[in-house]
């Protein structure tokens, strides 16, 4: 759908540079876009494509206006209004409601008319589905479970244990919602199963990526709080809370019982222990391992070693394991020196 | 289902303190819990909430009897012993033999009228699907699988190759088990796709998380052997053995032919390099990578940094790469010392 | 299918030694095969089982002919020799064209006749299915998606995005391609979803394992380059570019807009940072993190620290957290020396 760029600008709440009548109807990276494109430049990496580039306009900061040789929408947060401009430009197809014939709805489930049920979805009985809700084709929706408001489950979705997801909330192929969590009593033989009783919270807003898995609570439930993005084949374990807007990047493993605050970031890979806590704000980059509470919201921790050339790391890896024998060393040494 | 303080007791064969006719109905935590709930102190991080518990009995060991305002069950085990409670007070809900309309079974597949076949579930030719089995929604079931008495395919589950799966054997949502190894052949131009031709095995009592995949063998079978726990997102790549009773914990990928013992443990994100051999009751800490073989029974064995603030955390990296050399200056110092 | 010594030499452009008549009809492992088999010897590791064997003839290097007991067959890539040998002796089955009762298929959707689409597959509007190409049981395609001629989707795949797979592409259960990739805009109170308008490029005979994601580019294509292999359980972000004949092993995540080279090796659970490049011909061991460019082709990458006991580990361990007063410390002696 096409704005002029004065109409995007009013849209935005945004200043512009330019011709207001310039045509704006699609998006582009910088470097590959042609007429009617919208770029934005918000990575300093990208600045060196902004002289040459043939898109339309450009949405970025003020600091980079004069070095703009297109129309420019001037923003304080270019990434985020060139999001919401790509919703103006591509808005989403409105939800066809009705139930596909291959879908197997049990009797006793409710389903809201205005829902869209694709095929090949099975919803087992007592589920509500509510207004808007789309349920790709594959979609697995069990006994009790609720699906709020406008949220969309793409494919081949998993929901059990009668978790209540909230509105607006985006589950992508391949997820589990409500699995059972890893519960084992040691025996003297074996494992001994504990049953798990509890269910899954999941608020508005959310996303949860691809192949991602969510268990259900032991005993009260697992939560995620509204806003909260989650990226593909992320595990959450039994009994986790995970406070609103924290983002959750692919592949983190968080263990159970673990309690991660508000607006936090786990980088990708990152793995979290049980039964600890993270403050609000904390940011972990990528593939370390949390194995103790992290109480000073806003803070950033790591862990792992660099990468080095394969040659260069043998050597340095057979250190590490004399470190302690080599601190042990050195302090001798310092004693004499202190004589 | 409830029972008293004293039936429990018998049922679990404990000793029991305070009043037997106490009524108990629910499973619950020590904090959260009411009056007719079971609860249980197991890890003494909960300890804590044991004083104002309003549960109305709690399974514990005899050292804390003293401290527990309520009811209690002793047990030597407490966890275990729970979970053995909770499985008498909530039942499995008895299976309700059939094959759904929307099913579509081969001719030549061999379903027993005492299992219970879910909505869009798909078993092909060969496949034999034993008494009291659940094929949870779309599963689907290849040629010439297996599966024994009473296992449970929650839902989404896909076996291939032939696999055979034991009795008692939970899979969870989107698990595949049988996919094609990954194997490789190096030639000039690329690589050669070797064929896979064996199978899995898995043994009674079996759980396989929710996400995990297990590949069949490249010429012999890859082998889950009795009571092993797998948790989600688990990889286990072709012609790998697991002892019985080991737990494998969430994100582990274990490489081709790696040989695990029986009763060990590896935690949440662990790496096992193929080819190698994995004792008996070896334990391995989180997302540590295991390089070479462990043959010593019941050793513990680690890999990883420490978390540290990322500032502290820059600083100590940058060293890493300095190790060897640090260790040769260190040296050359206790070198002059020594003349 | 069997073969005589001499056809199978003939067949694969390799000299034999023994009796050419020798009839081989199947394959093993050298030390469990019998006769009839053919074997092969490529790894050292697995000579020692040379001179039992009981197979009847054996694939290897001609350096290992004077050691084998049984006919040969006398290779340069023994292993490489060993797949094709394998696809002769077992030749796959042909594929039997039709569309099965339950699948759902788009009126607008072009299913080529000599296509094998099976039960409750889930073919979309203006989807394209090559002639040739498997759909296993549960596959969903959605809208605009093509699928190469020769392609096989084994079981419960879905396919998003309009996605183009090339030919001969095998996808295995669960993989998730053109999903929606994790694109956020942070604003003052959470996250702005970014829309992702790209696709997915996937080339000729690329390999893509059970449970991997890949992700739908941001405005630009996710592109794998032909002859690509990727082990289960891999997540590919939005706009990651992977060239030709790079094999990717099991658990590794590559994040957004990573441009990885051609024939490059990842070993298992390797992290991929975002926005960086790899040359050619890179390999990187198990585990590591690749946090910036590598600009060398065929040289060799790696991270972590190595396994070692727990109690070693925990010593050492506390010591990284000093690594950097360590290094200041010694040199400070250093410096007392020189004086």
């Amino acid at each position: 759908m096409p704005f002029t760029l004065s109409e995007l600008a009013e849209q935005l709440d945004v200043l512009w540079r330019g011709d207001g009548d310039t045509l704006i109807s699609s998006a582009s990276t910088l470097q590959h876009g042609s007429q009617g494109a919208l770029s934005f430049l918000a990575n300093p990496a990208y600045r060196k494509y902004l002289a040459d580039t043939c898109v339309s306009a450009v949405l970025l900061e003020q600091e980079n206006v004069e070095a703009c040789p297109v129309a420019a929408l001037i923003s304080a947060n270019p990434y985020a209004d060139y999001a919401r401009a790509v919703r103006l430009l591509y808005p989403s197809q409105p939800l066809i409601p009705g139930v596909h014939a291959s879908a197997v709805i049990d009797a006793d489930a409710e389903v809201d008319p205005e829902s869209c049920i694709g095929a090949n979805v099975v919803v087992a009985a007592s589920a509500r589905i509510g207004k808007g809700v789309y349920l790709g084709p594959g979609c697995v929706i069990d006994a009790g479970v609720v699906i709020g408001e406008d949220s969309c489950l793409v494919a081949n979705v998993t929901v059990l244990a009668k978790a209540r997801i909230g509105r607006r909330v985006t589950i992508h192929p391949g997820a589990v919602i409500g699995s059972e969590g890893f519960g084992l009593a040691e025996v003297d033989d074996g494992w001994e199963k504990v049953p798990q009783l509890g269910s899954v919270r999941i608020g508005d807003d959310v996303d949860i990526g691809a192949n991602t898995t969510i268990d259900r609570g032991a005993l009260e439930d697992t939560v995620i709080e509204e806003g909260v993005r989650i990226d593909n084949q992320v595990q959450v374990a039994h009994n986790v809370f995970i406070g609103a807007h924290t983002a959750i990047a692919g592949c983190v493993g968080i263990s159970g019982s673990a309690r991660i605050g508000r607006h936090c970031r786990l980088a990708g890979g990152v793995g979290v222990v049980g039964h600890l806590e993270i403050a609000d704000h904390v940011t972990v980059t990528g593939m370390s391992m949390i194995t103790r509470s992290i109480t000073r919201p806003g803070s950033v921790w790591s862990a792992g070693t660099p990468l080095m050339e394969n040659t260069t790391w043998r050597r340095n890896a057979a250190r590490m394991k004399q470190l302690d024998d080599l601190a042990k060393r050195l302090a001798r040494i310092e004693k004499l020196h202190k004589k």
